[in-house]
C-alpha cells in the first residue's frame, strides 16, 4: 500500500500494525446518533443552526449519508455561522471508497427519513439534573448483539457518531469515571466554551451525588447521570464487534468517553481499537485527545490528514480555522477511504469530492 | 456441490440456475416482521397460543432468532394447541450454517428486546375497515433503501416474515390486484379456514370499494387498505436488494402477494428471485402456491424437503399433519442452510439440530 495521508500521533507502532491489518480489507461504516436536551444550553454545541434545531442535526446528518441528502430540514445542519456539517466529509469520503453504512438510533427526538436501526433508547434529558440517559444497560445489550451481528457482515466497522453537545456529556463521563479532562474536551466551536461545560458537568455531578472518579467501575451509571444515548449504542456496537473484527472509533474526544466505558465493560477488546479522527483535533490547542486517551489505554490514534486551507469554499476554509474539526465519524471515515482505495484517495481527491457535494449542497462560494 | 434435499417444483431450469448462483457464496438472512389487528380476528391465525397473543409472535419470534430463546414471552410462540413455531427452524438453519441475521419491522405493536431495523412504519389496521396499513410508499421507499444498503453487506439475501394472519392479508392484495387466490392460500391450521379469510377481505373491499383486479397497478394502495406491514418492508428490501444480488423470498403463499407488488414497481429485478419454502407449503392440498405464482411471474420454486415424520417429539411431527407448515422464512432459511453447506447440512443434520433446539425450548417429548 502506498503512504495514506494520514498522521500517526499515539502509539505509533500499534497504529503502523492497525492500519496493516486493515490494508486491502472491507469495512462498514455505522454511525450512531442520539439527542439530548443538554445540547440546547444556549453556548454549548455549535451543531445547529440554534439550540431548538440541534434536535434535527443528528437525523439530518445521517439522511446526507444515506441519500445525498437531508430530508428532514432544507439544506444540510450548519453552525450558527453557517459553516455545513462534517457529515459532507463523510459522505465524501464514504462515497469515492464505496463504503457500505448502516445507521444506529441510541435515542432520538426527531427519527432520520431513512432506515435505521432501533436499540431500545431514549433521547436523553439535560445533564443539569443528573438525569441524563434512561435504560443505559439494556440499549448496551442490545448494541451488543447488534455490534456481533454486524461484524460478520464486514472485515473491520469504522463507527462515527453524530450527537449536538456530545463533548459536554463526554466530559461528565469521563470526570465521573476518573479521568482528567477538564478543560481537555474539544468543541465544534473555535473558541471553545470550557468554563460553560465544566459548569454544566459540575451541576451534574453535584444533582446526582457523584464526585470526580467515584464511578470509575460503573459505566452503566455514569452514562446515565452525566452522559447521552449515543454512548450507549456507540459503547455496545464496539463491545459486540471487536470481539471479532477490528473497529476504528471514529471521533474525537468523546471517543475518550465512550474508549472509557468499554474499557470498563471488557478490557479484553481493547487491542483491536484504534481512534480515527482528523488532524483538526490533533493540533487543536484548546484540546487534549492524546492526554485524554494516554490516561484510558494505548489505543492508536490515527488522524486523516485533511487540509481545505486552499479550498475554494468559505465554508470549507472555516475548517482549518477551528470551527467544526470533526463529528459524524469524518476522520475515520476519510482514513478507510485511504486505506481501502489503496491510497489512491488522497486528500486532494477527498477534497475535490468534498468541494463536489458542497457545491451541490451548500451552493455557495 | 452435492444434491441438497431441496425440491424443485416449479420453472426447474431456472430453480436450478439460481441454485447454481447462490453455490459458495455468503448469505445474509433479513427478517421482516409486522402487526396487524386483522390477525385478532378469532379462527383466522394460528400463530399465537390466542388472537391477542399473536401480537408477541413476530418479536418473540426474531428474538428467538438472535438470542436463541424469547424475551417478550415466556417460551416460544405456539398454536393454540402447543405446536411451536417455525423460527425453531429457521434458527437451527441459521446456526449450522452460520448465516447472520438482520431484523426489518415493518410497523409493530410489539417491539423485540433486540436491535432492529425501523423503516417508520405502524401496525395495521383489520382490513374488514380497508383501511389495513398507513404510511405505505414512505415505507417502501425506507425498505429499498435499506435493501440497497444490506445487499452491500452479503452475496445474496434470505428474506423471511413473521406476521400472524398474513395469509388473509395476501389473500387481500392478491385479490385486489387481479391474481386468482380465493381458496390457495395457505393456513398454519390444518383445517385452512378459507370462508373466513374469503369474507374478511370481502368486508375489506366492500369497505374500501376495490373490486378484483381493480388495484393491478396500484400496489401501494393494495397494501394499504388489504394489506398488512410486513409486505411493505419486505417488497421494498427485495426492490433495493434484488438490483444487486440474487433474493429468496423465503415465505409460503404471503410470497405470491409480495412478488406480485414487487412486479408492479419494478419488472426488471424478478430475474434475480426465486421463492424458498417447505414441503409442507408444496404438498399442501388446501392451497395452491404454484398455482398463485405462476399467474404472477416465472419464478423458481425451491422447497426444503423436510421431513419430521420420525421425530421424536410430537410438537414437530405435528408438522408432518399441515399444523404450522412455514414461516419465519424457515424453508428458505434451510434451503439457503443446505447450499451455504455444499450440502453437507441435510435434513438429517437440521432435524437434530431442530430437536435440540426445541428440547432446550419446549422441554417435553
Amino acid at each position: 500500500m502506498r503512504k495514506i495521508d494520514a498522521i500517526l500521533t499515539y502509539n505509533k507502532p500499534k497504529g503502523e500494525s492497525f492500519l496493516k491489518k486493515l490494508s486491502g480489507k472491507r469495512p462498514l461504516f455505522v454511525c450512531t446518533i442520539g439527542n439530548t436536551e443538554t445540547a440546547k444550553t444556549p453556548g454549548i454545541s455549535a451543531a445547529g443552526k440554534n439550540p431548538e434545531l440541534t434536535d434535527y442535526t443528528p437525523p439530518a446528518d445521517v439522511e446526507l449519508l444515506l441519500l445525498g441528502r437531508c430530508k428532514c430540514i432544507p439544506g444540510v445542519p450548519v453552525t450558527p455561522e453557517g459553516i455545513p456539517t462534517p457529515a459532507l466529509i463523510t459522505k465524501s469520503a464514504l462515497r469515492l471508497a464505496d463504503i457500505p453504512v448502516l445507521v444506529a438510533s441510541g435515542g432520538l427526538r426527531v427519527k432520520p427519513h431513512i432506515p435505521f436501526l432501533d436499540l431500545g433508547g431514549s433521547p436523553g434529558g439535560d445533564i443539569r439534573t443528573g438525569k441524563a440517559v434512561e435504560n443505559v444497560g439494556e440499549v448496551i445489550k442490545r448494541a451488543t448483539i447488534a455490534g456481533e451481528s454486524i461484524a460478520e457482515l464486514a472485515d473491520y466497522l469504522v463507527i462515527g457518531e453524530s450527537i449536538p453537545g456530545g463533548t459536554t456529556t463526554a466530559l461528565g463521563v469521563l470526570l465521573a469515571m476518573g479521568i482528567d479532562t477538564e478543560g481537555k474536551v474539544s468543541s465544534s466551536m473555535p473558541g471553545n466554551p470550557h468554563k460553560l461545560k465544566t459548569e454544566t458537568v459540575k451541576a451534574g455531578l453535584k444533582a446526582s451525588g457523584v464526585e470526580f472518579g467515584s464511578l470509575a467501575g460503573d459505566p452503566i451509571k455514569a452514562i446515565s447521570c452525566l452522559g447521552d444515548p449515543m454512548m450507549s449504542a456507540f459503547a455496545g456496537l464496539v463491545l459486540g464487534a471487536a470481539t471479532k473484527v477490528p473497529v476504528l472509533m471514529a471521533g474525537g474526544t468523546q471517543m475518550g468517553a465512550v474508549l472509557t466505558v468499554v474499557k470498563a465493560l471488557n478490557q479484553q477488546v481493547l487491542d483491536n481499537l484504534a481512534i480515527g479522527t482528523t488532524r483538526w483535533i490533533i493540533t487543536d490547542k484548546t484540546s487534549n485527545l492524546r492526554g485524554i486517551i494516554a490516561q484510558i489505554a494505548d489505543v492508536p490514534i490515527l488522524a486523516a490528514d485533511l487540509d481545505f486551507s486552499r479550498s475554494r469554499f468559505e465554508g470549507l476554509r472555516a475548517y482549518e480555522k477551528g470551527v467544526v474539526k470533526e463529528g459524524v465519524g469524518a476522520g475515520g471515515a476519510a482514513v478507510a477511504a485511504m486505506i481501502k482505495s489503496g491510497g489512491s484517495i488522497t486528500r486532494q481527491t477527498l477534497l475535490g469530492e468534498i468541494e463536489r457535494n458542497y457545491k451541490q449542497l451548500v451552493g455557495s462560494e
